[in-house]
């Protein structure tokens, strides 16, 4: 199917469609019976993460228990970078002694460069700057159709710091492999400066009017440093303007989902109350993360 | 027998007696055999420890491994923690992704509230403030067990800082369930705000006389730190007055144990000489807790 | 064949070729077949590093995972060496909770020590400050051998900061046991005190003239801060002089092997150009790495 897992626009759409079918068969299934059928005891993964990270190593971690293979926590402080050794030859040594699969996160794009160079590891992305992040673009898919039965002819809107979002970036390729939909792109326009005119979507700086009628509400992380850095209004008034509350959901459709790449900035894009609605998918993300990445491992431990 | 391990005070006598024994059958066994045995290859149990650890960390790490089970070790350094997520949102995303227990250690008592909100994760308390080590209380309730054959009618002499030591507390708890021993709490008045007038033993500041005819003496660890700033006295007259060394034990009972949950401040509490002594047991309580910690793991991933 | 790995001096040459052999065995097999066959599931190695490492870390997690051992990275920064305790007493601790191996580096030369005090745990010595690093000794043995087919009357020379170089001793111990080669070092002398006057082999200041017909050249890596100050020259002076090149190389035997331990400091010891030699053998020896630590810890467990 996919040698590395790169970007999401290297797949096709059976591709994208086998991996959801595949997540949805773990997540439905027994995770101890997964456990003991120990598929995959001859891979081993490294997850090498230049950026802090909870939900992703963590669910690449139980990814590769639920499946067997070996998991090795490349931890970058105790190793020879201290002694000014490049990333590039430490990938490079990881390649050479057998790890089959490099889950990699860095603020820059090396991961393209280090793919072509070191051809007999396979590399999964895991989060490249803000440009793509692409195994959760893959879950936010899934977790849509969880809900919605289909990607067709929703109203989608995201919300917040898009420019710095790799997350958004990953879904708008990943939706656009499988689906027609309408695309609202919304928040304060100096943290949208790539999306307020852009052939995918439409952008709308009103909350309410972007949340209008949606079937989908995906709401992105805002960083507090950039609530005082990037915007030329005030953090009160940003929250005032931009936050998702109760109330704001009241436009959206009546079975509107609320999603979050996590983790959440409480009280900053998102009201604590919200969380609690039932109509909150924040958590399934959580759950369908551990398939999904399940799904890509499979696929990449069997194309090797 | 219980789904989480927060205090021994939520134990039954019986279910203290059921963990000791199947720990002591554990210690005795083979280890390479239970490790061939793959008892539980099905769960999953993660540390997550917001204070440093030796043995408790490795002794859990150790008893997953010869259970066969997976072993999360989280590194909060690198995690989203570093982002501004707190510690709940982490302890959720981990529920949510299917590990069975989390042993966690905390300055603070939250573990008890976590443990409330997210019921589909089984919780161990790995350390709780001043407040609870519980598989600590049962190690030492295991090793007194060992050398005494029964918990009842011993002089037990509890020795140091003991307002700030949770491994008291618990060891309080423990010896509560299962027999009537009397205790005697001894320290500088300083350390032992709590224990000067309790109802449950009797407190000699005197160290000699403290030590009297016991059958066992559990010393307790004092922080370097805690010498200069919580005494009224200097520390090389703490030394004086509350060291037990080989001098000092000739008060004890001629088969008197010596006990110390580690690691040891080594010329502070306790004098280099003692811990050679035959009947020092610090060995056996570090020995013991991989036995204690496979029996813990044992119950809670049956009970699951 | 031997309990614990401390010097290569303390083993025999039949030892050494038994190693070689068990090495070569493990690295032209198949990997994905050694980790289903699960040789040692019983068996528990701790690695504790108390100085930076990738490669000698990483391979021998990686020969842990292809054994199907139990591998535990002792994590230092978070354990009670934090709240003071000494590295000996959780080197006991660990012994007393049934590690079977523990693989230890350590600036100083406590391992020694370490492995007579706690004979129930066996040692790998896995750097000790500039004395010694036998699995690296034993890995560039294996590829010379590789290339040469013999380790017997080859010129040998060796490249660099020689005196702060635990690879270089433990090579020469390597070296002594199986074959006679002519040893020529060269490096300035400010780095080279101790190889200046020694029986085992000559010193020769000149590059080129240590490189003439020589069939291994194994350059070793100078650490950027001992450039600036150990040298009563300047850093470029000493990159003009002892810098290896494809010029330099011309001077060597025909079929002449260029190795390194690595990281290579490009640009230092080593011109980025040599790397891409067909006779550069630097990635063998990190390919051969994990199959010596395979053998290594093969024949370490077999011994307990």
């Amino acid at each position: 199917m996919f040698k590395n897992l790169l970007n999401l626009s290297d797949l096709q759409e059976e591709d994208v469609l086998k991996l959801i079918e595949l997540a949805n068969n773990f997540k439905d299934g027994e995770v101890a019976a997964y456990r003991q059928e120990n598929l995959f005891p001859d891979k081993t993964i490294a997850t090498v993460f230049c950026e802090p990270s909870t939900r992703t190593k963590l669910s690449f971690e139980l990814a590769a228990h639920n499946l067997g293979a070996k998991f090795i926590d490349f931890d970058l402080t105790n190793s020879s970078i201290q002694k000014g050794e490049s990333l590039e030859d430490t990938i490079e040594a990881m390649a050479m002694m057998g790890v089959d699969v490099c889950a990699l996160r860095h603020s820059s794009s090396i991961i393209h460069d280090l793919a072509e160079r070191f051809p007999q590891m396979q590399f999964i992305n895991a989060g490249e700057g803000s440009v793509a992040h692409p195994s959760q673009g893959l879950v936010d898919l899934m977790t849509i159709q969880e809900s919605k039965k289909s990607f067709k002819d929703l109203n989608i809107s995201i919300v917040g710091d898009l420019d710095h979002s790799r997350v958004v970036r990953s879904f708008l390729e990943a939706i656009a492999l499988v689906g027609y939909s309408t695309l609202t792109f919304c928040g304060h326009p100096d943290l949208c400066t790539s999306f307020v005119d852009t052939p995918v979507g439409n952008f709308e700086p009103d909350l309410s009017a972007a949340i209008q009628d949606s079937d989908v509400v995906m709401a992105l992380r805002i960083q507090n440093e950039r609530l005082e850095s990037k915007l030329t209004i005030g953090a009160a008034d940003y929250i005032d303007r931009y936050q998702i509350n109760v109330d704001t959901l009241q436009a959206a459709a009546p079975d509107c989902i609320l999603m979050h790449p996590g983790p959440v900035n409480i009280g900053i894009e998102l009201d604590k109350e919200v969380l609690e609605l039932e109509n909150s998918k924040i958590k399934n993300q959580i759950f369908n993360g551990v398939g999904m990445r399940m799904a890509i491992l499979t696929s990449i431990f069997s194309q090797a």
